[in-house]
């Protein structure tokens, strides 16, 4: 029987700002991403997300970024490999603690925003992640998008690397990720997308922008919730998995 | 054989910004009062310290504080309960990340600043520390001003409330500390300041401004590192005890 | 001709995080609160609300707050006068730059929030807001709730000290606001709302929860646009104003 | 008579950190840059610095930054233009707030670590740093180093651009500064130093590593306060500079 796990970025507000339908998402991931507070996510955000996670049955994976608020951790920062490995290591420990306040623990890292693009090719900032994580716990897995430098490095290091792919984004025929910055980037169609994570799942391809069928391994799908839309995919990727034989479950 | 602790505040760097002579503080502290990012010290500033604690044999307990970087964690803040709990756990869960990375433990905890001058009398903030404390770990022990609302609630709730007395302070014969905005509140000279405190920790006895004798239970004594006088004091405060055969070593 | 002016809250919105409909607040206001980096409000959502102000025709005010991003501005903060005057002074000018860049100039200052209120009463802290604005421009008013000892203290030194209303909410007998943690003390309907307010335009009077009929001086009304009710009811207000023969304008 | 500017970085403390002898660094240059906030500098250092400034009749620049506190703006934050450009803006409008309050205005923009070497070579930061000047002031000069492309962009957008060599730092042969990775980066002989500064005042000549002459056209010579060494060697530079009949005075 085919599986795959759904997650998804939660614990994005920032004390009076909201950001995404956790409560909706919740209902259909089975892994939650959520914020450490660099980029997103205040304590009382954090406390509640790890709660409602454990309510909903989802897994609490680490969604740790750069130190930059301002930018959402959607920005480069050029800071040195101590830096980014402490500050790596700061926010896994304070997620930690509001996760088992709540009867959880952090079952796997999943990188943010430009922290998460850096890493596919930055081997500093790579190395310095798979630090934090090892010097954390080097039993849980790194989520990653699959070929990045940090799997390598997560492996060389005795860590487990998962891979994701990404339910509303179209491929390139090298198995890479069309820019956003090019039309047709980005999916709408919740039909073909739901279409296209079942063939992902029970065949383990992707069909490329020219038609081509990429091999590709994924133990999970990232969806989004930061719109009624978004969720509206989520939920329809969901049914649509499990009507077609795939259990959906979380891989921790 | 009389015993006692020696705490001191480190950690407090932030980034670029150096504060206090940590490796002198080392040398003559049992306890490290190791900031954790709120009001002061930086992620690699605080796995540093870390290090440097485990290296000279002082146990690391938490200083937690309110949010406030500009402030130094030296103005109230006015935060919800649960605000403030939250940003405890927060604090506590990170220092745990680094403290391990390090090879140690967070022993115990104890506020900074304006939270400490806060739950002294303040019921709510005094609630919120002791309920961060007890979803972390309701086996470490609270280092507070003796007679601080915050022991009654610690105690209350299970938890252990330490007590501390100030090297560098003079006390009313009430028993509080006198207000800094009093002349002598502050006191300088080292040998009469290792005089009380041998006293302290042989007969539990400190004098007050009026000559008369106070009866103080004292767990730790709490000295200063952020000047190169602060430091000789000290050093003075420890091999004073220790010439008064009295041993001093970490309560945790 | 009876005249008024309308004011709300705008530019609170921080690098991805967005907080109310601006551009609909835009189409009923006359003068705008814009945050100033403090409380809420990054640079560039500044720049941009300061441009949209501009070509709504709209004034723009300073809505400065306590240093407090994750509070929202919105708790207390025990900061000394010359941190608070320093830290107004800082956003005034960071305001002017952008306002100044869409072609505007600061046309008044209203404290936001924790700081709002506690100038109500808070001797030091409302010099220290008196004093930055004396020394930015002192020939722009402050906006404040009647009977606030800034408003003293602002006509002490020589600046303008006009009152607002509050569109939403009750009074007691004693002109203040009723407390937001009792029944009833915010107002729902927009029909009675607007009929208070047309009311005070052109008689000065609002009735108070027992009926009595309080002689109100307001310079200004305060509406809200974080939700869609919000927007509707300023709306509401402002045609009813003018409907009624009051003259909706900036007093800038 | 040739006469030349000595500028140098001030009013980086941030709260309750201290950096660098302000006071000893006002006695030595023509020029300050005042840190606004953004990498160092909170508003209350920047005023007291301004006042200071005034005092020892010293031009104020603004020393604006990266949107980095912990990294004291020394790391490459990969904004976008108009987050950039608006986040200067915003500095440049505080620092003119709190100058003005002294007595002062802004006189120049000088660029501060990592944004400074940015846009030696980053076209779309070097713009934003100059639309941003254009914006607030178009008749003040940005001080930055020869040949970087913010140079040309400056002066094709009709703003002045000034050049400035380092008292302390070695010259590659094609005028580049030898990187701080390299040995012998760093001057430290103040005799050398001063006669080197002397005879590019004079000569309009830096001697490079390899002992070729280089011309170089610099309106203003940076210094550093930041240790006691720092502060003894721009005294010497200074009395140096004045010894051999140069006119120390400020470019504005």
């Amino acid at each position: 029987m085919p599986q795959i796990d759904l997650n998804s970025d939660v614990g994005e507000s920032f004390g009076s700002w909201t950001m995404g339908d956790d409560a909706a998402v919740f209902q259909h991931v089975t892994s939650a991403n959520v914020a450490c507070g660099f980029h997103a996510g205040d304590p009382s955000t954090i406390a509640q997300t790890a709660r409602d996670a454990v309510a909903a049955g989802v897994r609490i994976g680490a969604h740790v970024g750069y130190r930059d608020l301002a930018g959402f951790g959607r920005r480069f920062l050029d800071c040195s490999a101590t830096e980014l490995a402490d500050d790596v290591l700061y926010q896994l420990g304070a997620l930690q603690a509001l996760a088992r306040a709540a009867g959880a623990e952090v079952k796997y890292v999943k990188p943010h925003g430009a922290l998460y693009n850096a890493i596919v090719h930055h081997e500093v900032h790579a190395r310095a992640v798979v630090d934090a994580v090892h010097a954390f716990d080097p039993t849980i897995p790194l989520l990653l998008l699959p070929g990045a430098v940090a799997q390598r490095t997560a492996e060389a290091r005795g860590l487990t690397a998962l891979s994701e792919a990404f339910a509303d984004r179209a491929y390139n025929p090298d198995g890479t990720l069309v820019s956003r910055r090019e039309p047709g980037s980005v999916l709408h169609d919740p039909a073909a997308i739901t279409a296209n994570m079942v063939r992902l799942a029970t065949e383990g391809i992707i069909v490329a922008t020219d038609g081509s069928e990429l091999p590709v391994q994924a133990d999970s799908i990232c969806v989004h919730g930061d719109t009624p839309g978004a969720v509206a995919m989520a939920a329809a990727v969901r049914s649509g998995l499990e009507a077609a034989g795939v259990t959906v479950r979380s891989f921790a």
